[in-house]
């Protein structure tokens, strides 16, 4: 049998970090000895944890541990990390760290230094002078840049759980199903969005077209005029549908008023065409071509608007970024101070969204797919929750209880 | 080649009468030949098409003529219909007729009877003395009661669309998806409803405990309140949830103001006793036990109360009909003179209620399961809509809709 | 502030009772002071903590410890359970004790005593003179048997995490998603199913209808020819279908050999009408009606029958209870003495079973809908594995693995 | 009222021409009178129908013709075309006529002039001088190119229904649900795609990761090899799941053999270095990198290979085209000879291919989603097969039926 000593530090109990150790190492075939635990009397108190981790082989406890340290354990016999320089340009070298969206830190010299930003699935380039870790993605790198390789020297600091009562996001992975009561959370999530604004905390909208075609717009509207949305993240079809409702007055050429006409898809081309002719959408809103709608309302109230292409776009119109890894990297720039996400009926860019955000950043994912919701929060496991209904009278709710609170609070002044 | 001549009557072909019947033929591997045919050439004219069919087996011939005259064809050459004795009670005749939900006529003696009612999946019992045809169900049936078996003699008259232009229902199978707007639709049955209830139609709900648990249940009462709804279909828990809520405030044990806390089952199972304690729902209202909700308001506004058992039931509360035969028969009878019908959120109890239903009943089904709204509306092709949509702003909506038509009314007075 | 001390013991890191705890008193507002633990050293070794819980009114602390003593905390002041007598046959005294799935003992005159079964959602009948504890159903209890109210005295003994390393049930709610493998876990579960008979397990299967539908009828025969089903539970629907397989070769008339050709219901009435007259399955087996299909390779291997009747049910065939008490009483007896129930596409029956089942009763369930395998494994949390997959594939390979096995098995000999 | 005359031609009955028409001018509020009609006597023959269309305003006259053409209706009153030029590059002139995926004609100088390619959502080009008509996307059109606007002289004929009695693709968009059986369905694929390969039909396969997570990858590799396959697309991830399983054997770090184990992206990320390392797919199979899997199988029997980058994307590797305009053109232009097309277990790439089919490609999607499938074959109304299963089962089934094909026809020589 192969073995190493791991510690675990913080709320390990409540924040489920001793559970998940506890239940890798099962899961892997291990097994475990607790050679010194000291649990925190009081909730804000800190406990801590002291295994004896056993493995078959060499290798099997290797990967053990390297998910231990990944759940915030931390190998007890301290060690530098290991660096290897990149072979080429765009190539990491072989074994490198791939990084979790948690707060990393790396041991050169016996002294930890931070990793930014706290992105997964990227490796961590070492620059020795400036003694500074970079979370880096392929493009990032260059040849004989040094690049971490295994996991000695790593150590993980995982979210803990809030010890406020009064948090929204003090529970873990909550997903409010398609039968149970919404709106006690959307009151609670509108107070949240109010104390964020207040701390001068950024909002982010990641929206679906959805919202356009289902009759939403005129409540993101009232969000963004409250001036609750500081980033908006959407797809080139999204602000089509926008530009199709406030210029043609349809969705996909339907008429909203006619319960049932089939409408066709001519108004969302002209939509594209009347946009490419003004040259974006600053210029339309600049020329009056568009002078209502969420479109409109972002240039008004100066929220960054980042549109995204893809395969299925018609256009597309001026300002989306068609190529994917440009836009990845203005999307991770654009969300890189946001304090709080709504991922609204849009699964495909919810998901990339998701997998972009530092662990801190609240999460709210709305959609009809229960299993859409789950995968968006599954990587913020302590600040995050999910709502299966219908996103229209979600932002109908929503608005009106952020509405109400500040006519409320302007009267009061 | 076998073959046979069948006619077609009515609006075929906006119906979709021929382009069905022209299907089934391709389908089943058959051969036609329109031998006469003769459109109409207004909208509200009727049409007449004569087609010879004809199919290499004289078995696959048959089968093929069955089909057809489901949908509506008549074979040329008329004939009695043939009748069979039952061998046993609750045994019906081999090759007995099996009924769809048409309005359908079974020739004797040279005459023709409709047959009563038009209940799907039942055999035709005869009475030639008093010239009576009934659709019966295996239990109906006793020793020697004759019963129509092949399909000779029989010609059924499948609903034809409406030819006014301004009825919600004049499409077929519309449904509208999560993403697609409600409010205009919603409105329209509003509309319905009102005339509904103007022309003395009766309207039933079929209720899922999604209703309650989503806070939709304030709404449902609003529409009892306003006289729009004159029975509820439902099953014991969703009862027992609305009884919960009005006498403990919670929904399995979760008080829907405290966002998060998963709840018990006590609140559920003590709901049941108190109801069992007082006798049933409506001794309950006469004892002040329930002072609210909505089987108080269906009490108090005397709809009629249908409560079907299940498996998976606590209790059952008194007045709940457990065994499923008689709660077939209970339902049967109790849907005989409804005009419209709307399944909210229920799937098991909406495709029973579906499969009983007249062909002209207007049926509205809510469900945010896409698969089952399709399943709901299904049998009822030119009489249906389906929203896939959380049934609580479809309740929310709907009730501000007829409470404001209401007021409008009652201030024009 | 109000507080309590209250004791966990066993597995209570691992088997996650400590962290549930911990959260549940998080959830509720509460807050805890841990006054002594000390952490099982080894895998095996049991655990032991003592907190102190508090609220801030007497009403919120009750609540809370009620909680707290479902997920196994014992209360450190010991007391008797408080009995009151049942006002009224049927009816329960006011807060009676509504029991989990959990093992369960109840504390009499300083002694405690064992409740049987092991079943949720009832209450606890105490029959002091033979000191026997019994878990009640409403029907059950008579006037003035005496019965356990609130919680003093009871004691939640959860099932703890298997502490060997082979076993397939040893993880919590396992579910394997549409895109993930599961081959793996099907091998699995063959050898588990070949332990289980080679101990004398009792398996149950519980078969919705698109068993039959999807061709997947051979491969469950094949199971029952090879010993692997000692109790079948269907609704008379999946009876019918297979009946009407047997006896037609179609499936809602439906040759599945013919792609595309949608056909009538006729076969469906024509096979309940030919069961009907034989005068049952068994019966229609005896008289050579019935010469093959899964009803046939039941009656022919003694696997105990239960069918179960529905609101939506033809017919329905002699054998079916109807009555849903009396099938819940059929049921709960049926499955007294089953150590492996896999739940296969039949959300309602399932959920049905699910609720009934001993907390050590393994549970496999299979459906094409993530959120059917969720709420059918939920109440099982160390001793489920849920498959989201087509049944057809399921059921053929678990088929072919176990023949496998069994021919190897006696080439052996 | 403002009126209109139009005519129809072809299998205007059983391929829904007529009947759709008639139900756009009732949906749309609109009357007819059929003036003339002549209803084909057998299957083969051809019919035609003249009806007069009004409306009450010019403007929903124009709209409703506009969609009548758009189902095969023809202008009695035929006229040229109008044309006006592009404003600007990129940008066409207001009013456009927007194409279908239909065959297309637009009439010139009293000719008419076939549409290439045929492509729905673009704009109609002219070259008077060349007498050429192009379907042209924004990115196509240049300054002065004179484009078709409004929808005069416009004719399209709708793809009609196959008079072959043994096509699997004579049906109107057939949906295999999950509880159906499937596989006559498969078998009846394998005879066509065989018959397709035998006539020189290219097959292209949309593949989405899934394919590889769930094992089924061996199968595709056999339909690979066996020369079923022309061409391939897929995302970056499913290329890279492909490769971490041919060097890793795991699938996102977890070995599909041990049931459980929730592995890491470690892996993952390693298989997209390992590739950008090579210098792309093919490179690595050169390199002998790659021996094995999907990719492999592709390169070494010459299967064209598409890879479209996503913001999802890790890496990419070389050859992923990230730019989503490009990636259009690249797909658009690979899918030009292509007449099947199946569409296996990835939304986003399915619907993006389908939107760019000519309406005779004959289409399989294979999805655990019903709507997913629902969305993938609505474009291609009589040549679209759409079931609702696991991707795994279906692969392995079809393969099966393949290769057993091809033994026997290399047997029977």
């Amino acid at each position: 049998m192969y073995s190493e000593t791991i510690e675990l530090r913080g709320h390990i109990i409540d924040s489920l970090i001793l559970p998940k150790v506890l239940d890798q190492i099962l899961t892997h075939g291990a097994n475990f000895k607790i050679t010194e635990i000291n649990i925190g009397k009081k909730r804000a108190d800190q406990s801590f944890a002291r295994l004896e981790v056993s493995a078959p082989t060499s290798e099997a406890l290797d990967e053990l541990i390297l998910r231990l340290r990944q759940h915030g354990a931390e190998v007890a016999k301290r060690a530098d990390a290991q660096l290897v320089k990149a072979p080429a340009d765009g190539v990491f070298p072989l074994d490198f760290y791939v990084t979790t969206n948690q707060q990393t830190f790396v041991r050169i010299d016996g002294k930890e230094i931070e990793v930014h930003p706290a992105m997964m699935d990227s490796a961590i380039a070492l620059d020795r002078k400036k003694r500074i870790a970079r979370a880096v993605k392929f493009f990032d790198v260059c040849k004989d840049d040094e690049i971490v390789v295994s996991h000695e020297g790593i150590r993980v600091v995982p979210v803990q759980r809030s010890t406020s009562r009064t948090d929204l996001f003090q529970f873990i992975n909550v997903i409010i199903d398609a039968d149970e009561p919404k709106s006690a959370v959307i009151r609670g999530l509108a107070r949240e969005l109010q104390s964020a604004r207040a701390a001068n905390g950024k909002i982010a909208i990641v929206a679906g077209p959805a919202i356009v075609r289902t009759g939403a717009g005129r409540h993101l509207v009232r969000l963004i005029q409250s001036g609750y949305v500081d980033r908006l993240f959407a797809g080139n079809a999204f602000a089509v549908y926008d530009v199709e409702r406030t210029l043609f007055g349809t969705s996909l050429g339907l008429n909203p008023d006619l319960a049932f006409a089939r409408g066709g898809h001519e108004n969302h081309m002209r939509a594209v065409n009347a946009i490419r002719e003004a040259g974006g959408i600053a210029s339309a809103v600049k020329k009056k071509v568009l002078t209502s709608g969420i479109m409109h309302a972002c240039v008004a109230h100066n929220v960054d608007i980042v549109l995204i292409g893809s395969i299925r776009d018609d256009g597309p119109i001026p300002g989306v970024t068609t190529d994917a890894i440009e836009a990845q990297k203005i999307m991770r720039e654009t969300l890189a101070d946001v304090s709080h996400v709504l991922l609204l009926a849009t699964i495909h860019h919810s998901l990339a969204v998701a997998s972009m955000l530092a662990p801190t950043v609240k999460t709210v994912c709305v959609d009809i797919d229960p299993s859409a919701v789950e995968k968006a929060v599954e990587h913020q496991p302590l600040q995050s929750i999910g709502l299966v209904t219908d996103v229209e009278p979600f932002l109908r709710e929503l608005a009106d209880c952020v509405v109400e609170a500040e006519s409320a609070g302007s009267a009061r002044k």
